[in-house]
């Protein structure tokens, strides 16, 4: 007898799933087509990952670390890059909102932004992609572990590209926050890992769905080959939003050379 | 009648003033020449600005702005890098302490920097320095106007170059912070700006007299000519420091391509 699927597929929602044909991971991230979006497939049936989810997840940032604590935490070299990003999406994010995981890896960060947008009203939406299926199916699990089934029924999780978030998001969406964590699957093949083209289409894509007030964030991972190259592409990005809209700033340790880039930009 | 001496001045330990020939303001700052510090020479009278202090210093960060808020709003584009950096410091240095502002222009830093260490104990002390006479007449009338005489009596004021801050710092302080404001004087002569060579010795001065747990701000305006360049001496020096004892980190805008950039050196 197959395995019981995961509490979150259980939610009619959440059987939403977009999925191409089963291949091996690809070593470079697919490139959007531009074709018409593929049919929604539903996804009836999902690998249940037999690792506890602490260990998948890592460490969980404190629900209270604020901004202040964070960044004095950084600066001191007490507190990571990772956490200063949360902190940062807790000052913004509001309960009620909708946000975007595009890279949702082990789970943690979805698991951050699910608590920062639910509340009992129901109406806060956490959309999470990523193209390998071990990490949707790592999210998945960690969530199931971590969570109730009520929050569970506001996350929408899909095995595609970031460059495809259009795809997913509703268009009426007010998109408060766009999270990236751009490098390979912490506990994962690192031999796959996000790359250039598509994190460029991406961020574009990122930067037409979020509103007013929102904010991308992008934790870029360096230590690993071409995490230049791909920091080399954010920040390229990022220099060229228009200063009359866009306020594009960055964060970086500079004598930890493969310490990840903490990039934050914020649409006035 | 010459006008009266400022209210700092009238203070005994404020006459000692290190203080070389009156010549022209350098276009370079002064070398050190690496031999005996020249004698103290007791400056007994001082050229009093006639300008309003608040023309003169500019705004002033308020006292209750902590890094929470200074990021956030550094985040979205509603705060400055000197908030960062102000927030920063004030999660760092405590009532007592031994600061030193490096380059006190307008006494903007150095009136914060007063504020953060002063009680009725009466231990705090900031030593303040700036090559240019005009600088330290601005901050000493600024300071005059803003605190009270017993907050006044713990500033010491050296119209020096900020390579030789050794000079000055009694040699058993525990110095909490060093914080540099590089490029011109505000309201100044913008063609008198801070030069690579001394911002990198006085950088290594201030890593030897900070103490462990301690910080060096160093907030590098580029939009000068010769700024981009004494940014690349600060992330040299920066980025050289051993990751064992030293924390380096940066905050930069990155669609403002002259904003300033802040760099933090935390002592392990």
């Amino acid at each position: 007898m197959p395995p019981a699927p995961p509490l979150l597929l259980r939610h009619p929602l959440s059987l939403l799933l977009l999925r191409g044909p089963r291949t091996p991971p690809p070593l470079l991230r697919r490139v959007p087509s531009f074709s018409p979006p593929p049919p929604l497939v539903l996804l009836r049936q999902q690998r249940c990952l037999c690792v506890a989810s602490a260990q998948l997840a890592g460490p969980v940032v404190a629900p209270g670390a604020g901004v202040d604590e964070a960044v004095a935490g950084f600066v001191t070299g007490k507190r990571k890059a990772t956490e200063v990003a949360h902190a940062v999406w807790r000052s913004i994010v509001r309960k009620g909102d909708t946000v975007v995981d595009a890279t949702c890896g082990n789970g943690n960060d979805t698991f951050a932004l699910l608590k920062m947008v639910a509340d009992e009203t129901g109406r806060g939406r956490v959309y999470g992609m990523d193209i390998q299926d071990a990490a949707i199916d790592s999210t998945s699990s960690f969530l199931k572990m971590a969570v109730d089934s009520q929050e569970m029924e506001l996350v929408k999780l899909f095995p595609i590209c970031h460059s495809r978030m259009e795809e997913i998001v509703p268009k009426d969406s007010l998109v408060r926050l766009v999270a990236f964590n751009l490098g390979y699957l912490p506990g994962g093949d690192k031999t796959i890992v996000t790359v250039p083209k598509t994190t460029e289409l991406a961020l574009q894509a990122a930067s037409r769905i979020v509103s007013s007030g929102g904010l991308i964030s992008i934790l870029v991972y360096i230590g690993h080959l071409g995490g230049r190259d791909e920091l080399a592409i954010v920040e390229s990005f990022a220099s060229s939003l228009p200063v009359d809209t866009w306020v594009s700033c960055k964060f970086e340790m500079i004598n930890r050379p493969v310490a990840p880039v903490l990039v934050l930009l914020h649409k006035k």
